[in-house]
């Protein structure tokens, strides 16, 4: 089934079930009034929201269009927001500007970061940028939204608890990360609010594409209407997200409704480090990663970060060409 | 008033008002269920919770023995957790034994990292340990619970927003933060589930203690019930909470509900950094300090970190010797 949170005025909006093709919704408040609610009782009510899925798909219950413009971020906050950096290619880049390699153990002990998750931007909310020095930039993301995960779980039970998977938008600040991270504390500043796509979805709605731990479909980022990413969620995930769910609840539980990410999807290209859609490669889900491959092929970054206006557009298709999870789409506003 | 959030088998508890002296509580649901919903709708809500704990003062409502152990930590899930790292002796012994030192510019631009913020302990929960190796710790900490705050709010707009005062466990696994810390990404596993007091209290209970920044009490940590920490909070903290509460806010909002915490709570000792309270100081709010000032003085770490079995105890009282917070006190468990 595909979920949705409308707005509704309240913080956490109202829950909505979305036909698999995203254009009818129907209210599930009755049977719980968000998702989070839901999740914190997934057992009891992921059978009912089944059932409504299905008598939607019937035409057998009333309905409405669904706008995407108009669905908050299916969580538009969380209790808890932990992102992964699981993709070979990306980790190796941005390790290799900023001089560093890649050790192997970060395959076995993955890179992890707390998110902040107490205000998310809804998918077609403008991202606030108060300083475009700050060198704002997207970050195109899969990620798992669970259910509770007690402390030490293994891989396989870590699996189990998949509930929903989301695309994000992992806005980041490129120049606060150098002050933030020689602090030693991690991002904090640097990760303003992300965003999620408008509509969540149960992994059985993604067929074969999905084995269990990877999602096996290309990412399609777009910067103001040109392509600027094509790589596929599937290739070059290192560790896939049943390691990296249970590598978040290594010390602690975690509840249900985590959100974990996959980091930014990133393909190797050709056995390099990608090639701009316009150059024939499947392009970058960042600037970041856009700029490092130009200093090293040309000596310096030309691509800029965002700027006020730009617009990022994160979708994914299936391989018939629909959009699975509707777009997040986001122009860059002051604050 | 004085706050508490009840065991009432549900994930956030049932939100109740406790009576000045911590002996009595009531039930406040019906006004708002949980503390997050109260904080949700403060504006609308705090003067009717007001009116029922000056009720309850008067012994004019029902009310029942309040027990402290049969509370949750105020808010049992919260969506933000955002610890600083205000106390000055602190931020210096660590990285002095880390082998770098600390620049002025933290006393501007503050460390602070992001909490997991899903899973708190109770305030007598025992902390789950699964390995004496990882090298658990506490840290006795002071940290504030605020209303809405938007991007880029100044200090006095920070200030305005502070709603509740509580006591911090931020239980802390020392042997992995120096993995996770090389990898850049945070302290992620190292730290995992913090606890909070029993009792969160409007600034005001605390009479002239708070100055709208600092709270200048002693915060008393006993460690298998001998004193081991009775630094003032108000002393060395070098920025305040609103300070603090604004660097969170510099890139995004933080949702009511949002804790900021001080960091360790720690006091320079004549001028040096600290003496155990047997040697007549004020000793320390975590065992990594009492550990580093050992290693400085006599060139080796004596006392250990956390073992199965330990109690740690955290309180602060007021000048008359009354508890305000109730306590923190947690076993180490197994997990």
């Amino acid at each position: 089934m595909k979920l949705a949170t409308l707005r509704n005025g309240k913080r956490d909006g109202q829950l909505a079930v979305v036909s698999r093709d995203l254009t009818r919704c129907t209210d599930a408040s009755f049977i719980a009034p968000t998702l989070q609610a839901a999740l914190d009782d997934w057992q009891r009510v992921a059978p009912h929201l089944a059932m409504l899925a299905q008598s939607l798909e019937h035409g057998a219950v009333p309905s409405a269009r669904f706008h995407e413009h108009e669905a908050h971020s299916p969580l538009p906050r969380a209790y808890q927001w932990a992102d992964g950096s699981a993709y070979r290619n990306h980790v190796e880049l941005v390790r290799r500007a900023g001089g560093s390699g890649t050790p192997e153990s970060f395959w076995a002990d993955p890179l992890m970061y707390q998110g902040g998750s107490d205000s998310f931007l809804g998918p077609r909310d403008p991202i606030p940028l108060a300083d475009e020095a700050w060198g704002a930039d997207f970050e195109g993301e899969i990620a798992a939204i669970v259910d509770d995960v007690p402390m030490g779980a293994s891989p396989e039970v870590a699996a189990g608890a998949i509930r929903l998977l989301v695309l994000a938008n992992d806005v980041s600040l490129r120049k606060l990360a150098a002050t933030e991270l020689a602090k030693g504390f991690g991002f904090f500043q640097a990760k303003p609010s992300s965003a999620f796509s408008p509509v969540a979805v149960t992994p059985d709605e993604l067929g074969d594409a999905w084995d269990g731990g990877r999602l096996h479909l290309p990412l399609s980022v777009d910067l103001n209407g040109k392509p600027f990413g094509r790589a596929d969620a599937g290739v070059g995930m290192e560790l896939d997200f049943p390691h990296l769910i249970a590598h978040a609840a290594r010390t602690r539980p975690l509840c249900a409704g985590t959100i974990v990410g996959s980091g930014t999807v990133s393909n190797k290209d050709d056995g390099g480090p990608g090639r701009p859609i316009s150059e024939g490669g499947v392009g970058y889900s960042c600037i970041l990663e856009q700029r490092i491959v130009e200093k090293l092929t040309a000596g310096k970054s030309v691509t800029p970060f965002l700027r006020t206006g730009d617009i990022v557009r994160i979708e994914m298709k299936d391989r018939a060409g629909r959009s699975i999870f509707g777009a997040i789409e986001q122009k860059v506003g002051p604050a």
